[in-house]
């Protein structure tokens, strides 16, 4: 079975769910400078979001670059993921509407979180059809970031509705921990060749 | 003829097709969790229909991939189940904005079972092209779930006003029997090579 | 100058189109068969269109098969055509809503004309680059459908503020006539290898 | 690292976000033609914002042709050039429903800018990684309109205060001025093979 389609798939889903949260940026009735600052909240947390599916697909890319055998439960497994994901547009629209209330704080970094817990399922099931040799397995180490990434999205959850600044900060600090996580793999795949 | 084209734009009206269906999810006004509780039955039938959509691309990449020959009857027999496949955003929205209201839920079974008849004739077709004794047809078999299906969309249809939960867990049910389908070909094809 | 991506995007754009297209298909609000009534022209306006755009997915596809060398003109001709295709979701919503009324058949022939001229404008142009004695060339021979469809479209135009339903059965027929229209080039590329 | 999916994933970004602006153009409530006569500012500004991307989609369809080697920061440096098309639709929205009024010309060719200079930094980038001697590098030569650009959006943002028409005469002239870029390449690229 080959992965070419799974990728091709994933990527129209992730194209789609990335461009479709722009639609929540609603053109204002204004026509002055003025009325574009109610959309600031929902300016920054589309920003958030697209940095986080930018760093799932970037993620993903590497993965699947260094999976060759796939099968129907990666397949399940993938749709999970992009199950989560696909609901990020939804979370990033009530919190960027309502200005980064709690509640929706809350339910932002809960999405996160399961879109965590199924890339590492995925991540899994890769490794477990592929080999504890292969070289996605020897890329991804101790895995340390993906280990820790669920248990600060708990951290910015039980914080939503005690500081919202500070839950804001946690799912920030997530995001730029994640920025450069492409090299782990890359690095081993040149060494490797 | 390559089926490479088929099946690049097949997987970009699905991932469009299952990525929609999100925006029927609409961002509520109220900032508190209570605010997401009218979404439940919004919420569960995007989960239902993310399921049979991706049993769809699942099952459509696994026949597919057996297939070597397409021609222009292959290629309107696949537009022709698209069809049927876009209206599904449409039957899940008004089913999960109205609660699983009997009309709803006749409407998404009568869209499901235009679907699978539609799969059927692609299926049948594929197999005329690439032969009886083709990779395909071998992997088909029986095709007992293929033939099940539509009476038991036709049974969901007849409960919908009956029973809605009945027919509800029909529709549940079916979608679990595709769940694991795709062994079927995976297997012969692995035993093929 | 490679045609994968040329495909790969006119396969994303055209995707796109024949599934916002079903975003005009308003969820109504009432919860019983009836409330589907009112539905009935916009439905029928979405399948005419879907047909449509299936008839020029089916001839781009054709099309670019038989084509081996690109250039920036054509790329640029494809987004002409991408562009008069992409106002059909528009085109068709006001016609659906409005259960086709004269303005609205106007400017769906319009347009139709438009991507027909399009589409011969970007026809020309692969012939001029391919060679007069390239496959394409010999697949479309004469060109009888190509050249009379604007003739149809401007027939269709002209009779919309007079009756309608004549109007409207101009746009279906064009359609019967393209419906099987690969053969041309499929039968041409056989013979040919 | 290959590009296949860098180029497959923007591809599918691109065809996204040229399409959803036609969401933009809302189906009006009256059934004669004058219905359409408000809707001529939004299908002006559809059409000038399809231009611009287009040119990007074929510049960077180009750029990516002659680009051998990717790696992680290329991934990123096209995920931000993404980021600011994709708020071309909200900026289209915006100009085309208050009729090119100055703020909203401004906020147009601010995001305009930032599109330019994020292309520079993705082509910076590829040129790093591919080296000075590269295809691109000899492509781009001393890469006048690039350079020229940012400047005339600049103009453009300043005049629209003063002068919207002004203004918007700019934004065209700039999008005229790339209508005819693809040559660099293509004639560098038909020298050297």
């Amino acid at each position: 079975m080959n992965k070419g389609r799974l990728e091709a798939f994933s990527d129209g889903v992730l194209a789609i769910i990335i461009t479709i949260m722009v639609l929540e940026i609603k053109v204002p009735h204004g026509v002055t400078m003025a009325a574009l600052k109610p959309l600031l909240p929902v300016f920054l947390s589309y920003v958030l979001s697209f940095i986080y599916l930018g760093i799932y697909w970037n993620n993903h890319h590497h993965m699947l670059h260094s999976t060759t055998k796939v099968n129907g439960s990666i397949l399940w497994a993938n749709l999970h993921l992009l199950f989560w994901l696909s609901l990020i547009p939804f979370t990033t629209g009530w919190m960027g509407e309502n200005a980064f209330a709690p509640a929706t704080l809350a339910l932002y970094g809960v999405v996160l979180l399961f879109c965590s817990i199924a890339y590492w399922l995925l991540q899994r099931m890769i490794i477990q059809k592929n080999g504890a040799d292969s070289l996605l397995s020897h890329a991804i180490g101790k895995d340390l970031k993906g280990k820790l990434s669920p248990f600060l999205y708990l951290l910015g959850i039980g914080l939503s509705f005690w500081s919202p600044w500070a839950s804001s900060v946690v799912y920030v600090l997530v995001a730029f921990m994640w920025l450069i996580p492409d090299q782990r793999i890359e690095r081993t795949y040149e060494l490797k060749q």
